[in-house]
């Protein structure tokens, strides 16, 4: 019972991702299915992130998940087993990101009805995927403490296309020398509408701030 | 005197990057350089255990660095500042990797006269940079404890293609949950030749056995 299906996504053929993913978001709000974009390098949490957040949200909305990784399985088993909630895992064969059409391949592997909230774990990489529009309602990323407050200053595009911020690993803060403050205010040079919420994955602080976000966001996306 | 000189990176063109990868290393070895790749995630302390090895090593041979970077310079000024290194900082205009036509537009901005050796610091990212051969004589990474010691199974080729894997940031290994001997194990499994070094860039520690091993290489391979 704790098998996920693994999905093979093939390379996407569309010229225009852009407009492909303005479809799929289109698509997505007639069956009323939000889809978040999470984003990040690896290691900096993501799946821990996840499995605390989908434990808070599970019994207020219907929610599923999809890993997408270069092509093992481990994250959406671990998350299927932590949390119940269905996962399933796309491989990209390779590839560093995935574009609406490949996003469009995993959703074609997800019961949609009754569906609130999918969750795309997107492939572990600060540069490829900013590159591309996933038909995401919303963009969430993770930085996490080890990586550094200047993240903001070298990765300029992933920062600007995200809605929220993450950072993640503040347990082991007075360990390593990042300034939230300073990240703060890297973050809004790229975004002034990011909203940066610190967080610790292990211990659970700073999630639930996260997933009363997410659970806002689906709300105010419903009515309109 | 500080500033340093910054390469704006052209896609390149050559459809077969295998067989340009084996030439640039040919002409290299004409020219006697020895050319290093370094690859890792974002935040891992590359241009920290860079600076620790080049203080190491710039007596003993003649160095230079080529910082690749999306759009910043700062890793480059900072090389510079702190070692007196010659560094160029070559801006990959969001692209996320290095090809040898690439790595090819950046030596030419290297003084290759009595060059020993060339360190390419490349994008940082798991993910592209292992996709392709930049024509260097060896590839090193560096994975971080934070990141976590399953990285070998998630991110397969970066791992099958190094020769030398350092594991930075082993002062706090006490705050994660690292196994580094599970992660000796992992990274066999990639590559049973490669070598694997804890580090600690922050203080020094393990970076000269790095630096060592840098060194027989480029001895050994100046007298094949």
């Amino acid at each position: 019972m704790d098998e996920v299906k693994v999905i093979e996504i093939k390379k996407s053929i569309f010229e225009d991702n852009d407009k492909d993913a303005d479809l799929l978001r289109k698509e997505l709000k007639a069956k009323g299915v939000f889809l978040l974009n999470l984003m990040s390098s690896p290691g900096s949490g993501k799946t821990t992130t996840l499995i605390r957040t989908l434990n808070l949200l599970k019994d207020k909305m219907r929610v599923a998940v999809m890993e997408a990784d270069i092509d093992s399985d481990v994250d959406a088993v671990k998350i299927l087993r932590a949390t119940g909630v269905p996962s399933i895992q796309l491989h990209t064969g390779g590839m560093c990101h995935l574009d609406a059409e490949m996003t469009r391949q995993g959703l074609d592997n997800v019961a949609m009805d009754g569906t609130d909230l999918v969750i795309l774990e997107n492939v572990g990489n600060l540069v490829c995927p900013a590159e591309f529009d996933t038909g995401a309602v919303r963009n969430a990323m993770i930085l996490s403490v080890p990586e550094g407050d200047d993240k903001p200053l070298k990765y300029p595009l992933m920062f600007s296309i995200c809605d929220i911020v993450l950072v993640n690993k503040i347990d082991v803060l007075p360990y390593f020398d990042f300034d939230l403050e300073k990240c703060r205010e890297y973050v809004r040079m790229r975004n002034p509408r990011a909203r940066v919420i610190p967080i610790c994955a292990r211990t659970g602080e700073g999630v639930e701030a996260f997933a009363q976000w997410l659970d806002d966001e689906v709300t105010a996306w419903k009515k309109q």
